[in-house]
C-alpha cells in the first residue's frame, strides 16, 4: 500500500468523458489498495474564459480579485472530479487550497507556498476517501486567497507530495513521458525511463514545457519522486529522481530548443572596467532577464559583446542600452531575432570530452552557423538561425546515438483522431 | 452618511453591460457619501450551467460537493462587480461567504446561519472600499463550505445588514417593487410605497416570488429596513417594515394567487375521534405539506373532509391516504388539479368586518363557484377553478378600490424591447 500524490492538467479534465476516465484512474488506484491524493488544474479553457471576462470589464483588474476570479476554475475541477468518483462507488472529498492547508506568501498572481498544513487531508484519508486538491492556490495568513502563477498546479502537487511525505507524485499530462527530443520534429526520439533532476531542470528551462521549473526545483530539494505519465495509456513514464542511470554509451540524455531568443551585440565598446557591470545592471533594473553572455576579445581598446535576451523583451533591452550610452559609449547597436537556442543535455557530459566539439561538428556538417554558445555542467548551448533548427536538432540526436526505433506517442486521443 | 446594504440577483448582473450598470450605481452610493456593502447572487444562469455539468458525471451529486461546486457562482460575480467598480475609479474588495465571516449549521445544500462575524468588512469598509459579499454561502465551524439554498442571497443580504447595524437593504430586482397585484395581469396594478413585515410574508409564501420568505421573516425578527427596488431604474421602490401605512379607505394591501394547488377529498369517512390526527400525521410522515384543510358536519356518522397540497405532492398524498384506509375506512377519494388560491392580503383586516362578504361577492357575481376557504388574521384565500384566475383577481382588485392609473414598471430593459 502506497500514498500516491496523482496530478492531472487541464487538458486531463477537459470535458466530462475525460473527467470520467480520470475518476476511473483514481478509483483504480483505489482499488488497488492505496491511499490516493489529487491534484487537479482548471478544466480545459476554463482559466481563459474567465480572463476575457475580466478584461471586458476591466482592461487591469486588481490581481487580489483576479486571485478571486482564477481560483474558481479549480474549485469547480475538484468539486465535479469528487463526484465522479462518488458515482464509481468510491468515497471521496474535494478542498480548495485554503481547506488544503496551503498557506503562501502575501503577493497576488504569483505567490510561492510559505506552509503546508495536511491535517484536514490525513483526516480525510483515514476515512478512506479520495482526496481531491485544487491546484494553482492558496491562502494568505490573513485569509486573501491566493495563486501560484503558471505552472502552478505543478507545484502545488510537488510541494504536497513532500509535505505528506507521499512514496510518489504522478503528474499526468498529454504525452507520455518525458522524451529525448521533442517527437513532433524527430519521429524516432526515445522516450526515458529515468532521468535526473538536473538534467529535468535544464529541460524545463530550456522549453520543453512538459513540467513546470518550479515543481521540479521543489521535487528536487524536498527528494519527491516524479513520474511523468501520460492520462490516455497506462505506459509507463518517466521517472525524475536524484540519480538517473544512463544508457550503455549515451552520454546526451536530451535535446531541446527555445524559439524565444534574440540577440543584442554591442559593438566597439571602450574596454573600461564596470562595462559588463553598468550594462546587465540597467537590465536587471528594468526586469529584463539575460541568458547568454559572450565578449569577445579586445582590439585597440574596444570589446564587442553579445547577449541574448526573449523575444518579447528585445525593444525594451534595446531602449535601456541606448539609455546608458553616455555612460558606456559604443559604436554601434545590432539585433537579430528569428533564432533558435538549442540545447543537449545530460549529466554525464561534464567527465567526457569530446562531447562539445561533436555538437559543434554536426551543425557545421550542415553548413549552419553557430553565432553564441553557452555551457553548464550538464548542458551546452548553440544559437543558431531558426530556419536550421529542424535539421539540427534530427542531426544532434542521431550523433549522440539517440534515436530509436519505437513509435513515439503524443498527444491525447483527440490529437490522433 | 448611511451604512447601506445592496443586492443584487443573478439577472441583475446577468450580462457585462449589467454589471457595469450596477458597479455604477454602487459608485454613485458611494460619491454621495455612503458605505456600501454588496450582495450578489451567481451571473445569469450560471447557477443551472454548474448543476447541469454536475449531473453529466453523477445524477445524485453529494450535496457537500454541489455546495463546493456551487459556491463558485457568486465567487466569480463578486470578484468580476469589485473589478467594474476598480474601473470606475473606486476601490472594492470582494469577500467569498467564508472570508465575510458567515457562519452556518453543517448541513450541505439548505445551511442556516449561525452567526456573522463581519470584522473583515467592517476593516475594509473603513478603508474606503465598497465590500462586495458572495450571497447564498457560509462555512460551518469545521471549515467547510455550505449554501444557503432557494433565495439564500436574499437572506444573505437581510441577515448581513442585521449583523452590521446597516441603515437599510436594499434588494434590487426586475421589477421596481411590490404590486398590489400581478401587473402582467391587472395592468392598473399600483405598486406599494409600504408594506408590513406580516403582510410580505404572507405575499411571499403566497408566490409573489419578489423575496424570499426566509428574508422577509429574518428581516422581520431583526427589525431591518428592506427596500426592494429595480435594478434597472432610478424609481423609488416598496419599504418593508414593522407598521406600513394604510391608505385612507384601503384596508386590502394586496391580492396574490398560487397556481401550485391540488386539492384531495375524503368523502363518507367514519367520524371516529383521531380521524384528522391519523391522516395528516401520515401526511407529515411522509414530508407533505398541507395548506388548507376544511372538514364539513358530520351526517349518519360519516364526514366529509378535503384539503389542498402542492401540484407536485398530489399522487404522493393520494397514496399515502389509499394506504392508511384499513385504519381509517372512507367511502371514496377524490383529487381535482386546475385549481388556484386567490388570496387578498391586509393588516387591517381584522378589524374590517365585511372585507370577507366583499370577497364572496365579487368571486361569485362573476359565476365563479369557490370550492374551499382559508382564513389568517391578515389574509383570506379560496380555492377557484384556475380557468377563473384572471377575472377574479381583477375583480378583487377592483372592488377593494385597488386600481390605479399609473403605469407599472415590470422587467428589465430586455423585457421592454
Amino acid at each position: 500500500m502506497s500514498l500516491i500524490v496523482m496530478k492531472f492538467g487541464g487538458s486531463s479534465v477537459g470535458t466530462t468523458e475525460r473527467m470520467q476516465r480520470v475518476a476511473r484512474r483514481i478509483a483504480d488506484n483505489k482499488e488497488a489498495g492505496h491511499k490516493v491524493v489529487v491534484v487537479v488544474s482548471a478544466m480545459g479553457d476554463t482559466t481563459d474564459d474567465l480572463i476575457d471576462q475580466a478584461n471586458q470589464l476591466n482592461d487591469s483588474p486588481p490581481t487580489r480579485e483576479m486571485d478571486m476570479l482564477l481560483s474558481t476554475g479549480e474549485q469547480i475541477s475538484v468539486a465535479l472530479l469528487s463526484m465522479a468518483i462518488h458515482k464509481l462507488g468510491h468515497s471521496a472529498k474535494s478542498f480548495t487550497g485554503w481547506q488544503a492547508g496551503f498557506r503562501t506568501e502575501a503577493v497576488h498572481g504569483k505567490a510561492r507556498i510559505t506552509d503546508i498544513q495536511p491535517d484536514r487531508l490525513f483526516k480525510a484519508l483515514e476515512d478512506g476517501n479520495a482526496v481531491i486538491v485544487a491546484g494553482f492556490q492558496g491562502m494568505t495568513d490573513e485569509g486573501e486567497i491566493t495563486t501560484l502563477g503558471r505552472g502552478g498546479s505543478d507545484t502545488t502537487a510537488v510541494a504536497l507530495a513532500a509535505a505528506i511525505n507521499a512514496d510518489v507524485c504522478e503528474i499526468f499530462t498529454d504525452v507520455d513521458g518525458i522524451y529525448s527530443t521533442d517527437p513532433r520534429i524527430v519521429t524516432c526520439a526515445r522516450k526515458l525511463s529515468e532521468i535526473s533532476y538536473d538534467e529535468m531542470l535544464e529541460l524545463a528551462n530550456l522549453g520543453a514545457a512538459v513540467l513546470h521549473p518550479r515543481a521540479v526545483e521543489y521535487a528536487k530539494n524536498y527528494n519527491v519522486r516524479l513520474v511523468v505519465r501520460s492520462s490516455f495509456t497506462q505506459n509507463e513514464g518517466t521517472s525524475v529522481k536524484g540519480e538517473a542511470v544512463m544508457e550503455q554509451g549515451i552520454v546526451v540524455r536530451g535535446i531541446a530548443y527555445d524559439k524565444n531568443v534574440a540577440r543584442i551585440s554591442i559593438l566597439g565598446v571602450e574596454d573600461t572596467p564596470g562595462v559588463l557591470a553598468t550594462v546587465f545592471g540597467a537590465l536587471a533594473s528594468q526586469g529584463i532577464d539575460v541568458d547568454i553572455i559572450v565578449q569577445s576579445g579586445v582590439q585597440d581598446g574596444k570589446a564587442d559583446f553579445s547577449f541574448t535576451v526573449g523575444l518579447g523583451d528585445k525593444d525594451r533591452a534595446t531602449k535601456v542600452v541606448e539609455g546608458i550610452r553616455s555612460k558606456v559609449p559604443f559604436r554601434e547597436l545590432e539585433t537579430e531575432d528569428n533564432l533558435v537556442k538549442v540545447s543537449i543535455v545530460g549529466a554525464g557530459m561534464v567527465s567526457n570530452p569530446g562531447v562539445a566539439a561533436k555538437m559543434f561538428e554536426a551543425i557545421s556538417s550542415l553548413g549552419v552557423s553557430i553565432k553564441l554558445v553557452s555551457t553548464s555542467e550538464i548542458r551546452l548551448s548553440c544559437i543558431i538561425a531558426a530556419e536550421n533548427v529542424h535539421d539540427v536538432v534530427r542531426a544532434l540526436h542521431t550523433a549522440y546515438g539517440l534515436d530509436t526505433t519505437e513509435q513515439a506517442f503524443v498527444g491525447g486521443p483527440q490529437d490522433r483522431r
